[in-house]
């Protein structure tokens, strides 16, 4: 009998059977399962308030507006930021338009990104501007030359990646974020949505002016996003939406906003996911131990390893373990369909990766055909799931690659 | 004893006390409590699934892709729409802005609108074009004739609220929509978030163009938003926000648009929230009865007929309960602190209740001194509640009304 991670009897969705068969979830990068203690932050919610926030003199109101900011202040601290600096949205797709419509740019602004953004950290800028991506090497790491050749145009925004979600390659912000502010007077944004479920950030330290993450890829509740921006850069942004809740006053002429974070979340917000999303950090920073890293690096290691030692299958990505998060994606032999794979995974074998172009397909176009499947671990997997993932991998790939051979179709 | 509302039972949070003292929830119009089925179906996605929805091709994505667009379905028929024609955001503010934003209306468009508008479907207008407001009457009710001078103007848009927020006023929507057809070809955008609640709307019977409304205010999880549009009006918005998940396709040339409604879903939804809400449309579909219909109206002639024959307080909104929601605005005298009395009302009596501009203080200002003490009921509450609620005004009162007389503070 394996041994299996000991935050995993935390994770009730883990106990799921397929047909007498337990699963491998190994799709943390598309979003991570829910611990106890964030469905129970948002079940006792809606058990004991329900209430609405903000402006409400009532008990009710103020507990549940209480727990509301005191998410923003559990997040704000996890980021080394000021709690006005955090703004809720939706997901990081919502943060980043919020930016890139929000600076109210000239149309033809020219804006530097690079080529493995996720597509919602490059169609805002394509709509707000004038985008040019750098290149990205074989191995999904930046090419420094093209990215100083492109800083040179003087962009008004740099609009970085911290981790790919198709190379699992974590970029070195800090270097990039200081030659950006050697080059030019940017205004730099990062997606860190998929690095910050793997490692701490301090916003001080990156100095970065925004940063988007959700709480979803961090064990919290689906329905929100984080915006961190530097408070004198959200005082500039123009809000996506107006109504009620962000305004001091309205009269039969004008209104008056209020101040930030709160002009920028009209409306009735996320309450008890938002509230869930502090016992998700919570939960997170109880499992930022020597012993978690370990188990993240072995993690890393069976994905890479299994990878790179396979006939069949190409990584893409770096052939190594530095600077990385526990994501592997593959290239299948061109014949071979991927997502059939990917469901013949999960039907034969109860493992649960993904198959597609990731929502970042200039890159997948370029370097891997359009497909990939990709496999990501979280803290609560064992390196005996991934081992058990490569097997199936084996297996399936052992009679499809034949059947594939000869352009029958596999179902 | 009383005997108090059978579905009483399925409200766990109304089973909370404050000092011993069980509460009267009477601030529904600003959202409602959750019966247990919502919780549940909440968290049974998060213990029994957790994945992420839309193009993951292993079971537990499909699986939560499936239960994501059955509510989708759920929430359509419920309206007498097609799915297609539902877009799940995150609030009724967003629905609005999305309309309002998405139209790329010309800065000077014409746009008319209605006095007791929430600031929610008024400031995106402002936003988006010229706004001019239809007066209402005394109690009221819209301004027939001046609605009917502004639509002479010949309007891009006419915005309409269905139920005001602060008057409880079922504005007769219908008519109103057979005026505009007849005088111009406006978009109509209708506010149904207090409307929807409580009664049942068919969106073609309607005949509106777009229609907005938010699940928590009808017993759904917090987070959600709905817009209804006719497709043709919906595929004519310009998204608020663009990238992962609202795109087929991405080179690095441009990008081709998902079809009506994803393209207006970027990114990870909040997917708990929207099942949940399929479980909140059928609780309120079983409660469709004729003895809820009774029983709303009993509620509504308890909040009127106390706020009519009380001295010291002045209802906002018709004396009468024709075309009107369980809800009563209540002015109180100048030198009575309003947030104060709902402060007490709620620490002393344990009566929940809301009071300032409730976001539409252009009405509350020019009919009320700019707050009112707002009282709002729902299917959960009881004559008995109402009956309590008065009774402690009339007690607070006592003895505020002299000291406030005195111009000494309270506290």
């Amino acid at each position: 009998m394996t041994v299996r991670h000991p935050c995993r009897s935390d994770f009730p969705a883990l106990l799921r059977e397929f047909d007498g068969q337990t699963i491998s979830y190994l799709d943390n990068a598309a979003t991570t399962l829910k611990p106890r203690p964030v469905i129970q932050a948002v079940t006792e919610y809606y058990e004991t308030n329900g209430a609405n926030i903000h402006r409400g003199k009532h008990r009710l109101s103020e507990e549940a507006s209480d727990a509301y900011e005191a998410a923003r202040v559990v997040i704000a601290r996890h980021l080394g930021a000021a709690a006005n600096e955090v703004v809720l949205v939706r997901n990081t797709t919502e943060a980043l338009n919020l930016v890139a419509a929000g600076l109210d740019l000239p149309p033809d602004a020219y804006v530097v990104g690079c080529l493995d953004a996720h597509h919602s950290q490059m169609l805002p800028w394509r709509r707000a501007g004038r985008l040019e991506m750098a290149r990205v090497d074989a191995h999904g790491r930046i090419d420094r030359e093209h990215f100083r050749a492109l800083l040179r145009g003087r962009p008004r925004v740099v609009a970085l990646t911290h981790c790919s979600n198709v190379t699992g390659v974590v970029h070195p912000v800090a270097e990039l974020v200081a030659e950006v502010r050697a080059a030019c007077d940017a205004v730099i944004v990062l997606d860190a949505a998929q690095s910050l479920p793997h490692r701490r950030v301090d916003v001080q330290e990156l100095d970065v002016d925004f940063m988007a993450f959700s709480m979803h890829k961090m064990l919290g509740p689906t329905g929100v996003g984080v915006l961190f921006g530097r408070s004198a850069q959200l005082a500039r942004l123009r809000p996506l939406s107006v109504g009620g809740g962000m305004v001091d006053w309205v009269d039969l002429d004008g209104s008056v906003d209020r101040r930030i974070p709160y002009t920028f979340e009209a409306g009735t917000p996320a309450i008890a996911s938002i509230i869930g999303s502090a016992a998700a950090v919570r939960y997170l920073e109880a499992q930022d131990t020597p012993q978690q890293h370990q188990h993240a690096e072995e993690l890393c290691a069976a994905l890479v390893g299994g990878a790179v030692t396979r006939p069949g299958v190409r990584l893409i990505g770096p052939p190594d373990t530095t600077d990385r998060i526990a994501l592997a994606s593959l290239r299948l032999d061109d014949r071979i369909p991927t997502g059939e794979v990917a469901r013949l995974l999960s039907d034969s074998y109860g493992c649960m990766v993904r198959s597609g172009h990731m929502c970042a397909q200039p890159l997948v176009s370029g370097t891997a055909g359009g497909e990939v499947l990709r496999v990501s671990a979280y803290l609560y997997n064992d390196v005996a799931e991934i081992e058990g993932f490569y097997q199936a991998l084996d297996e399936l790939l052992s009679w499809i690659a034949p059947v594939a051979a000869t352009g029958e179709k596999l179902s």
